[in-house]
């Protein structure tokens, strides 16, 4: 931020914000129970199904994406309940840390970080618990780049149970292709930092009208987070609680920006990003992370002897150039790429750029 | 916004920005897991715990005042739990709510609106309630403009029960005199839209150590809302979960405009424009709905037969000046003239004009 440095962001949200996005974060701030604002927040709501390409109903706190997770968990269940977690990252991990925080004790089916969840054996689990209530997945985990086939996993939900299919689209949503309704998907949550090209500081939940039946009988406490009380300030146009009023203005412009581009062609942007990145990868030797790699973000692996910690630190501190370091165990030994929302080429080829240079030189030493 | 009118709030939240904080609403996001935010983020809680008056802990989440409410609820108590609420308007019954909702039957004590808490009842009910675990106060409640003696009422909990004493001060903290430590308070919660002159999105609370304790052993279940471990991530000078990480940037630009003006003459400017609008009150015949006001807001009860909702909702129309109704059963009755943060002396007058223009034609009427 300082001198001549860039200030470009690879990083799986926060993504970096077109200039209208920012322009709107800096208008006067609106009061929230006023016609002008409940204007801008109805449109955002309107926009906000058209993106999850759904008739469903659609929420919004101020919270990050962590926040939505909760809500989900706490709006559809009740002690004692069962539920399911298929996890593929460190996201899908999270859900069930949420479920046993909230005295549940769901069950969790994993892959390896990398790889996708498997439909069939999604099936067999479901044929196993019968009881399940809802079922949690992830689209993409920013965790490793995995993309799961939401789709058919939730095709095997249908098919084997009644249980309420919950999707993480926080880092996916406008980013990767995703149809609500025709997959049948209940449950849908994302923030607004990632493809949304907005600031964080916004969750949003899609919910069909057969997990609002589950909504009205569920008894996990909240408060905060009860989407009864949201679901009846829609009338007003309002939240229930102040929103953060600046950001939904700004998210607002961003829902514009992505009509003005359309769906699709924000989801064809994310791909043709996600191939660039895949042949430099190539081009300079480097393993992709990921066996069902997403097209949000790349995974690649670093040469043996590289780390990648001090390596990412140097490219911001000398270069102003966020990367994301991987997570957990993968920390130091996986850069993680992205390619939501506004992030473009040329951001990519800086990154490239900084990091061709530092890996060069190890290999040289 | 549109033509000419003016875009002034009078409202108690969120209230208008200086136009440093607007701009530093629109500065390119950084990325939260680097030294530029963590530094952005420590001063902004150094800062925080001067503006609390505290040596404690400042914890910060991305939520509204209620998420702050419910945060110190969750994080504090356990099932069974006894606890207090001692309610002088709709935030206090707030409070009560979230202890219902989770499973907590608190005792709770009130004041009709417009008359603050008395420090002696609040000895009376703590000694027939022994095993009262906290105590839940409000310093100023938005919805009547009333001001509680915290010092007096954190003095007889200290003096009849080794209970905790929770304050909500998001309406009054920088605008309201407060001394978090001197005044024996062990919780504070506020948020950023008020007295801190941000945009809304941000929650904090100060946690003293005797609070922690409690913290450390409570049981409600929480996620998002869980201090240990936003506590946990303070050490690498972050946030658990991608915090509103604009807003933060904006935090800090408040901050430092308070710092320059100093708290004092912070606290002293809400007071002047708070004496400011009762001589116009006085002057213009109108009553102060509360008996104990607080310098943040002023509730003015109207002339009977002025429709205050209507007229307010002219007045945002016509003038573009927005002006707060009454909250419940007050609406239409009162209206509630904002003080803190960046409000200023023309504000009112503007706000002012509005009112008696419209007043006058009611009268003559």
């Amino acid at each position: 931020m300082t001198g001549t440095k860039k200030n470009i962001m690879l990083t799986p949200g926060p993504t970096p914000l077109p200039p209208e996005v920012l322009a709107a974060l800096s208008r006067p701030i609106l009061h929230h129970r006023t016609e002008a604002f409940g204007e801008i927040f109805q449109f955002v709501l309107d926009a906000m199904r058209r993106v999850y390409m759904t008739k469903n109903r659609v929420l919004m706190a101020s919270a990050s994406g962590t926040g939505a997770m909760e809500s989900a968990v706490v709006n559809l269940l009740s002690p004692g309940d069962e539920a399911l977690v298929y996890s593929t990252g460190a996201f899908g991990d999270r859900f069930a840390a949420i479920l046993k925080a909230h005295g549940l004790s769901p069950t969790v089916i994993s892959e390896e970080w990398g790889h996708a969840a498997k439909a069939d054996k999604l099936a067999a689990a479901l044929k196993q618990h019968q009881k399940t209530k809802a079922v949690f997945l992830q689209q993409t985990d920013t965790s490793t780049g995995v993309l799961n086939d939401i789709k058919a996993l939730a095709a095997a939900v249908r098919a084997n149970s009644d249980a309420i299919v919950v999707v993480d689209a926080v880092s996916s949503l406008a980013a990767e292709e995703f149809h609500m309704d025709d997959w049948g998907v209940d449950v849908a949550l994302t923030a607004s930092q990632k493809g949304l090209m907005n600031a964080p500081g916004l969750a949003f939940a899609a919910i069909s009208e057969r997990a609002w039946t589950l909504v009205q009988s569920a008894r996990l406490p909240k408060f905060y987070f009860d989407w009864k009380t949201y679901d009846k300030s829609l009338k007003a146009r309002e939240t229930p609680y102040t929103p953060a009023v600046a950001m939904v203005a700004a998210q607002a412009e961003a829902l514009k920006l992505i009509e003005k581009i359309s769906l699709k062609g924000m989801w064809k942007r994310t791909a043709v990003l996600a191939d660039y990145t895949r042949a430099w990868a190539r081009k300079n030797g480097l393993e992709l992370f990921a066996t069902d790699p997403a097209h949000i973000l790349t995974g690649v692996r670093l040469p043996d002897g590289v780390d990648g910690s001090s390596m990412l630190a140097e490219i911001l501190r000398e270069e102003g150039i966020s990367i994301a370091d991987g997570q957990l165990n993968l920390k130091g030994k996986i850069i993680r790429i992205a390619h939501m929302g506004y992030i473009s080429k040329p951001d990519l080829d800086a990154g490239f750029a900084a990091l061709e240079k530092r890996l060069a030189k190890v290999q040289a030493a």
